[in-house]
Formats: C-alpha cells, structure tokens, sequence
C-alpha cells in the first residue's frame, strides 16, 4: 500500500502503475482498483477475493501471473526454482483464470512472469519473451482472450564487478523483436505491448553509499571500519552480494592492502567487502560503495538501534536536493511507549 | 547509543550496563562514560580513541574484548571462525591493552569474549569459561592486572524445534564452578564475578508473532499466506531458522498438510515454515510463531514500504499492555520530503 501511495504521490498515476503483489489483503486491492492501477493477480483464488474486496465489481483490465514451473531452467538464487516460488499460477490455473475473468466481464488482459533476479545473461529473458509469447497464442487458443500486453518482469541484472559486462539492451530488444515476428504476427497478435520492469538498472548504479573510515583494526585479519552498515545497505551481509568500493582521491592508487570493510552492527556478516584489495586507507577517508541504488536504503533496518541514513538526489543540472532526511533518535522512539517500557514485571 | 539510552530509559543503569559494540563513533563513548557504564573496548586502537574522545580522560574500569582466533574450534555459523571475525583483540594485544591501561591509571579490569551464537552444547561454554579463566592467570602474572570480572558472552540457545534438549543451567554452573575452584581459586583470584549475556534465553521463548492466514493457494506446492512478512520476524527468510507453528484451536489436530506458510514480501525467501506438516488451515484462522521474542521486531524492516508489528507484554498478573504501537504510514514517510519527491529531473 505505501508503495502505490508513494507512486502516486511521485506522479505516477492510474494505469502505468501494474500493482504486483501476493498474499494481497482487501485493502491494497480497494486502493489500487480507487487510482485506476493495473491489477495483476497472483493466484488464482485472488479472482473471487479481488471480487469480494470490492464489493461484487471487476476492474476493466486484470493481468496474471505466470509462474512456469520447471518448464524454465536455471533460475538463479535469489528468486529460486521457479516450482519451489510462491509466486504465480500453474499453466493449467492460469488459462482457468482468463476463462473465468472473461465470464465476468472483464475486458482487457495482461499475462507478467518474473523469474529471475539480477541476471546478466541477456538468452535468459529472450526464452522468457519467448515462453510468454507462446502462452499468449495458446490463451487466444483455449480462453478465446486476447492478451493485450505482457510485462516481462524485473530481473535485468547491472555489472557490479569490473569485469562483468552489462545487457546489450539494442541486441536484446532485437532478438525480443525476432521471437515477436516469429510468433506473436502470424498467430494475429499484434500489436501486443511489452513492460519490463527496470528498476534495479535504473536505480542500481546511480546510487552512492558514501562513508568516512573511522577505525582501523589489525587482528587476524586487516579492518577499516566505516560508519556506515548494515542498516544502510543490506545486501553484502545478507548474501554476499559484491560492491565496487573506491576510496575518495585514491581511485588510481595502487591496491597494496587487502581489507575486510565492516560496519558496526554485531552481526559478523556486517561486512561491506572481505578480503578486498584496496590502497592504504587512512583514518577519515570518504569510502564510496557503488552501485548503492538498490535495495540499499529500501531494506535498511533498525537493527541494533542503527538510524538508516538519508538520501540526497543529484538533479541533471548537478545540483543536490534531499528527497530523505537522516533517522533521529526520536523516529526510532516514535512507536515504543516510554512509560510501559519501564515496568517489565 | 539508542540502545544504551534504552536501557536507562527502563531504568537499567550505570554499572549494570556492560557497553559492548564495534567500530564505535566517539559519541557513543562519551554517552557511555557519562552515564557511568562500563566499557567494553574492541580493539586496542580504542584505547586511545577513548582517551581521546573522553577529553585525556579514562573510566576507573575497563574491560577488553578477546578474539581466540583459530584457539577456539567449532564455532557455529553466525559468528564464523573467530580468525575470520571482527570481534575483539588477539591474545599478544590483550596483554599489551592491560598494560597500557593499568599504566594510564585504570583502576578496575574485565574480560569479556563472545564466540557462538545460539549454541545448545552445554560443554562450549565451560570450555570457553577455562579459556578466560586461563587467561586471567596469564595476565595477572605477565601484565600485573588483576581482572575483577569475566563476561562468557552470550550465545546460550534455546530450542526452537521441539527435538531440541534446553541448556540444563544448573549442569553447566556446576561445571563451570569446577574450572573456578580449579584455575581461579589456586591462583589468587578468587573472588571473580562471573558474567553473562542472556538476551536470546530471557526473550527468546517469551516473545510470540501473532498472524492470520488470510490466502491459500495451490500451485506446485500448497501455500498458506500470513498477514505477517519478514518484516516482524526475519529469522526464517534471512537465515532459514525453524520456529516452530501453531493453530490456534488446532494444537492436537492432526498434522495431514504440508504447507509453505508464507508473508507477502517479494522476496521469495518471505517464508515461515517450508514444507511444514501442519494440521489443515483454514482462512482466518490464528497462526503462532513461537520463540519469536529475539531478534524479531528488533530485525524488522520496511522493504516494500511493510509497516511492522507493535509488540504487546504480558504481565506476570496475565494483563497486557502495549510498549510498541504498530506503524503506520505516516511513520513510514516521516523522513522523506514528499515535494522534493515529486521531481526526479
């Protein structure tokens, strides 16, 4: 719910907004249907809950998600196999859905998978192009429902190592236009509209966590210490997740040191890099770990009683604005009462 | 420092409070040191930031965190090997830290260590107690210091599935009193007080999420969905952690499913139980998540814009008062500036 409040309040409005969601209470649905948003179903018992949620109406438009099962290999980690996902319905649920969505009225059709994340092999989300498009004509087929458009997911990955090279978006939009041609045209499916959902190479590399190296430590190992952590970008600790870092002034110095770059929460993962070779850091130098975008301040936490940091946009013209003000102590304190907390017996 | 000002707040103070952390910013310390707690140092490059920090000045007591490095075998997964964590100084810099504190006029020393995390073997914490005991008498007699106190740490499990046998606490004092009355005492260092860090124990068991099934699905496996994610109980999604479920009104029925019991957060890993026998759940019905008094709504985040839980205590009288509200929105967007929101150019 906050996050279609907050894309409304962005300017982004009615329907180039696709709310996915699963396990979806009533109240997000009302929301989403009140702003005109796309709804895009997740199960095919959401059907008649969606319909109860808004007292016995459909919306005009309603998508579905596909979840392929293992009919898609080499899914990658973080999403899983597709057949252990919770997300999405079977082949069989999902012509179901279509059927039963026509009988009710509804009038236009979307069909969305998402089934990988962070993934760098541009082949993958061709197959996925492919496996919706082929779904499309057997929906027409079976449901006699024209989809009107698919949404490809999310999942496009960005380099965050050197060495690894980014999607070729001409080449894959290409190879996506030759799958179209070769399915979607003859079975009279076009024009069909294509969504993808962006937001890790549009946010990914254009955000900074920027952190000033305030301890150095020398046990087993050689640690800088930076004051920033886990609280302020989750993805290192959580798995492992790899982070370019540079270090201000330094970024041509020669990488003579090998750090573990760690935060201060007490939680060993808290690490920003391990084992990384980097030049001599000293006491107050400014840290910048790239490709911060994602996932960074969206999944940060409280942990420890950390205050997640801010967020400042630099506009086109170069110039700053915070979109985000820094935790306070008193927003950690806002939902604790003070009084009961001091009596446990 | 909103944990230490917590715990003043609940009328934990002074001396009561052992300061442990890592990487500390100066302000903490000073905050420490002005209420009287006692500091736990990380690393001896603290000790002159302390003094530092403190102004030229130093607590009357100090205790100093050790790292056994590869001394200490079969620690557990969330700590890692001690050679490869953070934690603590190295036994050559313990011994020097001693000396320079009792050189700079501390009055009073401890010892502190903390090496597993949730470990149920009753025998890990009376060898980590000789290990400390040992090297108490090591450093009265090559530092001439005296330590008044050890702190064990914590790390003490509890089970959280059913098969699993709780620490016997009487055993393991007994045990470690043997290694006191063999280490301790003949060497002159009786009285020792003897400390431990028991937050998973006393919370731990204590603390329940409170859910309803609000969807069921049916796809490759059957799916039962919470109106609870990741964001009140991180555990299971972060780390795979059993908790152990409940229905309520169900305890003795059967077991006949097998369910993923799962909260809506896109993140596939938003899981309670995976592959759980449980008795048949009906929409609507309570489900408990026991043991879910640690590391809960402490770890809570927003990812997804999710607003996280209130907490509700339970009074020895069986009353119950809130000490957390749940948030709402309006705390969620607390800190972001909603018309600089609006304008990305």
């Amino acid at each position: 719910l906050p996050e279609l409040m907050l894309s409304d309040l962005a300017g982004i409005k009615g329907e180039n907004v696709i709310f996915t969601s699963n396990e979806t209470p009533s109240s997000e649905y009302v929301y989403a249907y009140e702003h005109g948003n796309v709804i895009n179903l997740d199960d095919i018992t959401h059907i008649q809950f969606l319909k109860k949620s808004l007292g016995g109406k459909f919306p005009k438009t309603i998508c579905f998600r596909y979840n392929p099962g293992n009919l898609k290999q080499g899914c990658n980690a973080i999403i899983g196999k597709p057949e252990e996902a919770k997300y999405g319905l079977t082949r069989e649920q999902i012509l179901e859905a279509y059927k039963i969505c026509k009988a009710e009225g509804v009038e236009h059709f979307g069909l969305h998978t998402m089934v990988a994340s962070n993934e760098l092999n541009p082949d993958f989300f061709v197959d996925t192009a492919k496996l919706l498009f082929n779904l499309c004509v057997e929906i027409k087929e079976k449901c006699g429902v024209r989809i009107e458009f698919v949404d490809l997911g999310g999942g496009l990955g960005i380099p965050y190592r050197e060495e690894q090279k980014a999607i070729d978006y001409d080449e894959l939009a290409k190879n996506i236009k030759n799958q179209y041609d070769k399915i979607v045209v003859p079975a009279g499916l076009d024009p069909l509209s294509i969504y993808w959902e962006c937001g890790r190479p549009i946010t990914g590399p254009y955000g900074w966590l920027i952190s000033t190296a305030i301890h150095e430590k020398h046990i087993y190992r050689d640690y800088i210490a930076l004051d920033s952590c886990m609280a302020d970008l989750m993805r290192p600790g959580m798995y492992g997740a790899y982070h370019e870092l540079t270090v201000s002034g330094k970024e041509n110095a020669p990488k003579t040191e090998v750090y573990d770059v760690v935060g201060s929460l007490c939680e060993n993962c808290d690490k920003f890099a391990v084992q990384r070779k980097l030049p001599k850091i000293d006491i107050g130098d400014i840290v910048i770990i790239h490709d911060a975008g994602a996932h960074s301040r969206a999944m940060g936490f409280n942990y420890n009683g950390k205050l997640r940091c801010g967020e400042i946009l630099m506009r086109s013209d170069k110039s700053f604005v915070e979109i985000r003000r820094k935790e306070t102590i008193d927003d950690l304190f806002a939902t604790i009462d003070l009084a009961n907390v001091k009596n446990f017996k």
